[in-house]
């Protein structure tokens, strides 16, 4: 069996570009590696800086309170970014945690973009949405470009990655489910957006969206859309409907 | 001067990857190529059709009902394309058009991103919203990824650049201003979102938003969001705001 924990100690030859079988991800640049390290200081393995960078004091400040290796190493950094002026790199471990079942969901089914995917999680926590299930086949939600267009907020909230919807629903089975569809039978209007407590709005895939199974669990719906559109992009769709939902809930 | 133009006849030499001075430039991909024969005929210099493509007599049919050369062309497909799977290429003007002065616009304030420009048109359209001024300096509206990441949309709609937002607002100085910002004075919830039928919505740019001058024009709009994040996504935030003003003002 091959072994993706990187040995401890002098360590930079083992670090390889990121790979979906890896035990641990990466995040590139600044702004997600703080986000990580004052989020989910537990799951850090190393923070790898450039000898470039013009902030290395504060960096240090956190690691150092963090108990955070902090290591010198440009070539590494050059060799896990594709992105040139990448300065600070985290190294951590993968982790999946269960859902709130208290709480309400947002249910992507099969996305297929990791940019999608970041900018999907990024938006969940903008409306306060903290738990998130993912049905297989999906992008890599760990990948560095996934962490990198969440912009971190991957660490400030739990995703679960089920095989199938049916497993997801078998495990909360309480929640009001809102399936997102072209074909849906209410139409999403701003005067009349359902007020539910404990909601897990359900988004199918990029080209394909939803099929027509969805259609008989819970409530299908529409968001009105002219024809002259395909239709709406994932991301537009999950951002409507999560604002709608959050904020009639908290009227 | 340099001649941007390309020769009749015997002309595939002339072709070149994009550059954002061309007087023209190109759709790549079946889909984005068939919207712009459908609804801008006129504009169409040519398409190039790889040997390979399957649905050859359909896109035959439609490019001689509108007198549309259309070329067998790997080699230039292959040339302009930095995508291995595109058959359908069109090459086409580049123009701008007034925008209607009795419809709702959107104003994009300095978009930086070419992918967020193609998205943001398409969700517009998806919305009715047919009229978008843009203001400079901006991605380029008419490179291929902003064309091919609007799904073809940008033939749908009327887009016109400004040099600054003082000369848009001079030309349409009746439609009521709304700046969307972090620090908006007016926190947009859905049971009390503005009905106005001539309105103009204001957003900035990707990474910094509208500047504090904007505060003082029209009226500045807050969505409500979650102080863990930096802020929403530029094209989230586009869609909620076109999606809540356009489903008030139907009502």
């Amino acid at each position: 069996m091959k072994n993706n924990n990187i040995p401890k100690g002098n360590s930079e030859q083992q670090i390889k570009p990121y790979k979906k079988s890896f035990e641990y991800s990466y995040t590139l640049g600044a702004f997600p590696t703080y986000e990580l390290i004052l989020n989910r200081p537990d799951i850090v393995r190393k923070v790898l800086v450039h000898t470039g960078y013009t902030d290395y004091e504060n960096l240090s400040n956190i690691c150092n309170k963090n108990n955070i290796i902090l290591e010198f190493n440009n070539k590494t950094i050059a060799k896990i970014s594709d992105k040139e002026n990448c300065y600070v790199a985290g190294v951590f471990n993968k982790y999946e945690e269960e859902l709130n079942e208290d709480k309400p969901h947002i249910v992507l089914v099969n996305p297929s973009n990791m940019g999608n995917l970041g900018t999907i999680l990024r938006t969940a926590l903008g409306f306060g949405i903290k738990d998130i299930a993912i049905i297989e086949p999906c992008a890599d939600v760990f990948n560095p470009k996934t962490v990198r267009s969440s912009m971190g907020a991957i660490f400030k909230l739990s995703h679960h990655i089920y095989k199938s919807f049916d497993d997801y629903r078998a495990k909360y089975p309480s929640h009001d489910i809102f399936t997102f569809m072209l074909n849906g039978s209410k139409t999403l209007n701003i005067n009349d957006c359902p007020e539910v407590e404990k909601f897990a709005l359900v988004f199918g895939n990029e080209a394909s969206g939803l099929d027509d199974s969805f259609l008989d669990i819970g409530t299908s719906i529409f968001i009105p859309q002219s024809p002259e559109v395909d239709s709406l992009n994932l991301t537009i769709a999950v951002g409507i409907g999560t604002y709608m939902f959050t904020n009639k809930r908290k009227m």
